[in-house]
Formats: structure tokens, C-alpha cells, sequence
């Protein structure tokens, strides 16, 4: 048996304080999703976002509206009380707050105090996602939010799911970036015993960490083989960029043809998918996916076929996660890990994570 | 958003820091409900009080007696053992106590270890419940233990009923005594809209803390209006007196009349509730509730109905006071309360408890 | 009640205080057993051993192998993955490891990293059950293997069990050695009410301790009585020597017979029962149990009688010590035991190993 020696893993923990893990603080200057669109309407959503719990509404007008969800008072949930109007009302002592969060009642005394109430976070509406920003309210500016344009064009065929994930966020963005896996966690589902060989170049920027891997000629699994008719195809390509966008915000983006055929003359077909990636707690995180294509857009078994083996492959993804974040719980300070050269980009942006939360 | 000033946050803390809250060690020296006593009986009754595991029994002439359920030999719960006449033997290797709690037998042994025992404490009956001192027994007095006279007369019907809440009783007791909240967490069952806002009285003595209100003319809830026929009518009075006894005892007088007829010419009713509140951990109570009235005695229907309805009021006491402790919990350090002018009942007990426990 | 005298508590702490217990480190330099033999096979095995995970399977040739159940790269747990011929991979990123633990291929780069490895661990197997060796590998000894032939000999009828125990290994030892607890816990199953009484002898060596029992004239319960045809015999005799042979491995030999024959003319019956205990976690246990006689080896009837009557009996042990496992972390640093001269071999045993771990 050859364990790494003593220098090897004093190495690798010297490495590894320098990225982001499961105790790194969450990053509160950024915006993430905080909801589908459609999961928040004219009652009260409770969620609980880095590490504080919320509440979510509409008003009568439809704007969306984030509070804490604390009454100031005795701390009751306000997600367990009434939305009256445009007011959420405590369903313990009837404290009454406004869109604002401003307490504008308190039933049991004649004159409400002054100057309590709760606070209120800035939202942005952006196609089938709720976006929130909890950091310093003087630095939020919704040009920042990652603008993902094929989310909101109607000519491109959605679907979306939701993972309520066991696991630090911080791993499924490392996930998402080690694309080596798909041979592996995924070979019966979108990977291919080719993919992990297959040539990749990487780019790095500012915030942003981007591999594009280019498998060619190969033979597609059946999800992405079935729906674009390269079925049986031995000389399909399969061009994927994966692009980590922000702490919130992952986009695969998928390039499939057949390379037998002379570009110009052949069909070329896009799929992508946007991971969104919102801190719960330090160790759960609500996983957001939007998945798109921009062909057969009006074929419903077509949607019904991707969505459903897509979500396989995320199955296992949530799955893997959730038995690694308990191992890397037991292991506390035992816990080393040794990276490789394709962890190159994932490395990279755990530290600018942790630079990120420092 | 107006959140609370810094200023407004550090003078919420300070007023908490005089207050008993969860963390507040337990009152040992005082009275509290050990179980129902037609829960004790010629069987072992395991159950937990202040943070102790406590075996309960009867002896064959019916003397209840409770004792500490940990054999003194290898911590093996008594509980898990036999009743054998008047001595408990215990499941493991068989030593026998008597009910003074002395250890008699050590089977395995020639000769009985000397001078070796488990503690057994004071219990006192009255009425449907047994009491129990845990606290020095040098002053264990009888004649402390809050009379309800009502509770022992057969001239009242009763029924009642137990929670195990997911809740430190310190917020019971603050629930029991802001009533306001009976407008909004029991808007559906035993509150009104007119509730929050009738007047009310106080009264603070050593160790009482009592509320009465006065809400009239008012139009009854079903749970009061169907057994007392004043369903429907508009000018029904409801003068309702809380009044916190000890850290274990806290009783609801409700009087129920038309106030458009005169006294005298009127019928009045008499309900009352004893809620019976006994610590088992800082997060989980035993909450004992004995429900009684004048009138009607023989009505069996008249006792299920009150019983059904007026305990879905208790659940939803039950589930509201787990949820806040969940949240409290999980705030920790961060959590402030903001009291308003009518918590100022609720505080001054709070202190009163804060006072008694340290 | 007679509690015991501070000084009495203060003594028993003392005690104490050199007795192994639930926190007492675990004793790496031992054989234990690791899995029944034919539990490991041609897949991957997931099994926690002296708070390590491990993953256990076998090569083409039925070679048995146990390694660290933990990718080197990103410590995604090799259970997960697929045994592969005679190596193991990843279920992650598809790192291979060989039978020796050496990480032979990362597919994700050209070059497999060098000198990176998991720790493999020497097994031995005997009989039914497979041994490991955790401790240091230059200490490892097959030879230091508790031989306990009749596991491995075919004129011996066989049935085996296992649990998943919620305690500490310690309390399991404790049990097996105080047999007193038989006319108790026992009660309605394996013991009756002259067991504790019968007469015993010690005997302490070096790191083993036995007990002997002669329970003799005795009516046996049907566990015992059913099997040998002694059923309703007044005179029977039941000879038990109870055995720990090392921190993994517990003997009990019952010998029985009817006393009222002479020697030579009568028939004699032998039961063993080896008890291997295998510490998961601080509390919680691997418990092996393997049964035996030597007599109507072939009676199909008999073994299922045995098996079925010992093993409620062992749900019995395994009941009372989760529950005892509860009582003594919930107690703390409250924690007293009172030990008698029963506990003699007990208190030794548990000194010893108190020792071995230190």
C-alpha cells in the first residue's frame, strides 16, 4: 500500500487552506436566486437563504417582496402568519408590517412603536427566476446580475427542477467545473467513456472560470442523441462550455452535430443549462436548474424526454454530493485532499471564493 | 425598511438579559404536576422532570412514590425493571429497592452493599394530579402547593388533556399570559377580532401575575356560545381572568353571561382551565391541562364538545410555541425581542422566574 | 431514602476513573472480526471499523481485501465506485486503485499522480469470519488470531447472527461477564431465578478472564432443555464457562448433563457461543455472534429452534445496552457506578483495557 507520505499531505492541507470549503462564510455582496418566479405569488413562501430565514410574497400588484422572517417582537415566524393585502400580519400578536417591512400596527397597544420593523431585501425578476441580493443594500445593482438572455427568449424550449441539495454549496460549483466526472458519476446517463479523455482548454477570469471540452468524432448517450436525431451517429461532436458566472450562477452550454457532414450543410443543435446555486445553510443549498434548447421547441415529448434524463443525471450529482458532504463532515481535521491537474479551474475558483468571503 | 436601530437592538438585549428565557437553569425549589395520577398505578412510569429521569409507581396500598430511574450499580433505568410488591427490581441484575428507595437486595452478592440507594421525592395528591418536590427536601411544604379547589369538586365536570412541548415552559407561561395573541393564533377557535383590543387590568403580587379582561358587549365563538346557548346573541359578556400561581401552575377563569339581562335575572357560567407546566429538559415541557365548568355537569355531550374544541386551541398553542422555539434556538446570540406595553405582565414574570432560578 | 454518601459517589468515581468506558480510545493493535466471511464478495462492501471507513471485497481468486473507503483526490468514498477485476474505481473521477491501495490511474490526466495511495489492512480468515488488523502493520500477527477450532469443524452444528448494537463495545464486554444479570434480563429466555445464586470461580490471566458456573441440580429452560432431551429432568446440570479472550472475542461453553446419571453413562451436551465484538464508533458496535453444539449436528429442526430461542435472548442484551448507552451519555460527567463483589472480573476486564487503549 503506498499512502501519500507525510510531506504530500502536509502539502495538500497547505492547499487546501487556500480554497473555499464547507466553513468558508457565505458571500453576502452577490445575488442569487432566491425563488423560481412562479413558486412566489399572493402567499407566504418561507426560505431560508445563507443562513437566514425568509419570507416571500407578491403584492396585490405582483411586485415580489424578501423579508426576514423574525417579528421583531417575539420572533415568530411571519411565514406563519397572514398576508393581508400588501401587509404580512404575525400570527402570534397581530404585529402588522408593510411591503417595506415597517411595523405600521401592533393590536395590543393603542400607539405602535416607532422605528421597528424588519429588514427587506432588493429582488430582480428575470424570466422563470427570483434573484436577491443580501448583502450591503448601498452595493446592490441589478446590472450585476449574470445575464443568462436564452432564460427569458421565447424561442428557445425550458424546463426546470429544483434540488433541495445536502451539500455546501462550494462542492457543486466544484462539480460543475471538474467536467472529468461525467465518465464516471454519469456513465449511464449524459456521460460517455470518452468524454474524460477528450481535449479541453480552459479559461480564467476575472470572477470567472470557463472549460470547453471538445468530443469529437464520438457516439452520443441517448439523451442527447435521442431528441437531435444523431442517434447511431459515430461521428457526432459534442462541443461543451461549462462556465462558472458567478457564486450564484453556473451555465453549460452544449454544441451537438454531425462531423461527417461539412458545416453550413449540417443541423447544429444547442442545449443549455443554467445551475443556480443559492446557500441554504452552510451544508445544504437550494440547487436551481433551468435547462433549454433551441430546436423542437414546440415538441413536448421531446421536453418531457430531456427533462426527464437530464434530471437522472442530476439525480446522481445530488446523490454523490450529499454521501461526499457527509464524509467530508466526519472527517473534520483528519480531512486532506490531493488535486490533480484537471482540477486546475476548480482550484481556481475555490480561491477566488475564499477571496471572495475573507 | 426600518429595521431597529443599533441603539434600539442593544436596550432589547439588556431588558432580555433581566428575563428568564431557555437558558435559564431550572426553579427546583417549588411544586410542580408529575403526571395525572391515573397515569401512576401498579406499574413503572418512566418520566423526565427538570432535566431527571424519574421512575413513578403506586404501592399496594396505593401511595404513590417516585424515585430516580438509575439503579446506583451500572446506571440501568429502573423503569426497565419490575414492580414487586412495594420494591422495584431492577431489569439488569436484579437489585431491589423499597419504596424509601433504599437498595435491600443485591441477589448476585451474599451480603447487600451497605448504605447505597436512590433518591425518592415528595409527592402530594390532589385531585387528578400529583405533585411533585424535586428541590431540598428539607423545605418541602404541602401546604405551598397552589390550591384549585375547583379541580377536586365534584360538583364540577372536567376533562383533560397532556402535550409533550417542544418548548422551554418559560414561553408557555408568556404565552398563557398575553392573551392578546388569542385574536390571531386562535382566530379560529377560542379567540375574536374585539379580543386584543377590550380593556384589561392588572395585577402583580409576590409571585402572581394576574390579567383580567373584559370583553363586552361581544358575540361568542361557537367553542363558548354552543354549551352556555348563548349562540347568536349580541350583547354576550366574557370577563376572563389569567393568572400566572407559580412557575407550575397557571389558571383561566372565563365568565360567561347576556350582559342585555340583568344580574340576577341571568344565568352566568363559570369555565376554568388549569394549565400545568413541568419542565423536562430547557426545551421540552410536560403540559398537564385539567379543563372545568358550573354548569351542565351531567351534559356528556356538552363535555366532549368543549373538550374537542377548546383543545384544538391548545394544539394550536402547541405547534406555535414549538415553532417559536426553533427559531429562538436557532438565533442564538442574535436573537433580541422587542417588548411593547402589553408584555408588561409577561416580563415582570419573566423576571420573577429569572429571580427564582438564580 | 439512603443515597449514597458523598464519600461512597466520590469513591466509585475514583474507581472508575481507571475503568475503560465509552470514552476510552480504541485499542488499534487487535485482531477484530470485520465481517462475516461470506458477507464479502464480488462487490464493494461499506463498513465502519474503530471509527474508520472502510470498504471490503474480494479479488478473481477470493482474495479478501479491506482498504480506506476514501478517494485520495477528493475523498468520495470508494463503496460508491466499482470494483473493477481486482482494482477499485471511483465513482467521482474515476481514480483506480489496485488491491494493494496504490492509485494505478487518474483518467482525467495523462499521468497517474505517483506515490499516492489508500491504506490497506492485513486480514486473516477463519472459519466463518474474516479477521482484520487495524493497528500497526509491523505488529500485525496471524498467529495472535483467538483460535476457536470449533468454529472451523465440520462435526459442529453452526448458526450465526449479527447486530448493529447502539453501545459502547466496554458495555458489551461488561455484559458478557457478569452473568448474574441472566436470572433477570434473562429471565424468560436463556436464565432462571437459581442462576445467580449458583456457585462460580474466577480466573484472571493475562488479558483473559473467565468465569465458571456450576449451576447444578437445575430444571433448564426450554432453550437448553428442548435441544438436549432434558426437558422436565429436575437433576440437570448446566456447566458455563463464560470466557473474554481478548478485546474482540468473547467464549461461552455450556456444558450440560443429567446429574442423577453416574459419569460415563450418561449424555453429555456442549454449547459455544463466540461473541465477537467490533467497534463501529464510540458507541456504537459491530456484534458478531456465532453458535455451536456438538450434537445432533444434522437435526435441521434443532438448529432453527436454537438459533431462534438464543438470538431472543441476544435481543435482549442488545435492547437493555442501547438503552443503558443512552442513560450513561446522557448523565455525563453525573455518571457514578457502584460496583459489588460480582463485579470483580467485570472491573478487571475493563482495567484492562482501559490499559491496552492507553
Amino acid at each position: 500500500m503506498t499512502q501519500p507520505s507525510q510531506e504530500i499531505i502536509r502539502g495538500a492541507r497547505a492547499a487546501m487552506s487556500r480554497l473555499a470549503d464547507r466553513n468558508t462564510p457565505f458571500i453576502f455582496n452577490e445575488w442569487y436566486v432566491a425563488a423560481f418566479s412562479d413558486e412566489v405569488g399572493r402567499s407566504l413562501l418561507k426560505r431560508t437563504l445563507l443562513g437566514k430565514r425568509l419570507v416571500l410574497f407578491r403584492t396585490g400588484e405582483g411586485k415580489p417582496v424578501a423579508m426576514d422572517d423574525r417579528c421583531v417582537h417575539r420572533s415568530y415566524p411571519l411565514s406563519a402568519g397572514q398576508l393581508d393585502g400588501d401587509t404580512v400580519v404575525c400570527g402570534y400578536h397581530g404585529l402588522r408590517y408593510d411591503q417595506n417591512g415597517d411595523c405600521i400596527e401592533a393590536p395590543a397597544v393603542a400607539k405602535c412603536p416607532k422605528n421597528i420593523g424588519v429588514r427587506t431585501y432588493p429582488l430582480a425578476e428575470r424570466g422563470p427566476v427570483l434573484w436577491i441580493w443580501m448583502g450591503d443594500p448601498a452595493l446592490a445593482d441589478e446590472s450585476a446580475i449574470a445575464a443568462l438572455p436564452w432564460m427569458q427568449d421565447s424561442a428557445w424550449a425550458g424546463a426546470k427542477g429544483y434540488y433541495d441539495l445536502k451539500s455546501s454549496y462550494v462542492y457543486l460549483h466544484e462539480n460543475l467545473l471538474d467536467t472529468s466526472h461525467l465518465s464516471y458519476m454519469h456513465a449511464n446517463t449524459i456521460g460517455s467513456p470518452d468524454y474524460v479523455k477528450a481535449p479541453t482548454t480552459s479559461e480564467i477570469g476575472e470572477g470567472r472560470f470557463a472549460l470547453v471540452r471538445t468530443v469529437s468524432p464520438t457516439k452520443l448517450p441517448p439523451v442527447w442523441a435521442k431528441p437531435t436525431g444523431l442517434e447511431g451517429v459515430p461521428t457526432a461532436s459534442r462541443i461543451v462550455r461549462n462556465e462558472f458566472l458567478s457564486p450564484a450562477l453556473y451555465e453549460v452550454t452544449t454544441r451537438l452535430y454531425d462531423s461527417a457532414l461539412p458545416e453550413g450543410e449540417r443541423s447544429e443543435f444547442l442545449i443549455k443549462v443554467a445551475h443556480m446555486a443559492s446557500p441554504a445553510t452552510h451544508n445544504t443549498t437550494h440547487y436551481f436548474i433551468y435547462l433549454g434548447r433551441d430546436f423542437a421547441q414546440d415538441d413536448a415529448a421531446a421536453t418531457q424526454f430531456m427533462a426527464t434524463n437530464f434530471f437522472k443525471a442530476f439525480d446522481e450529482d445530488v446523490a454523490g454530493l450529499s454521501l461526499l458532504e457527509e464524509v467530508i463532515a466526519e472527517q473534520g481535521e483528519e480531512l486532506y485532499e490531493i488535486s490533480i491537474a484537471s482540477d486546475a479551474l476548480g482550484v481556481a475558483m475555490r480561491r477566488y471564493l475564499k477571496g471572495r468571503a475573507d
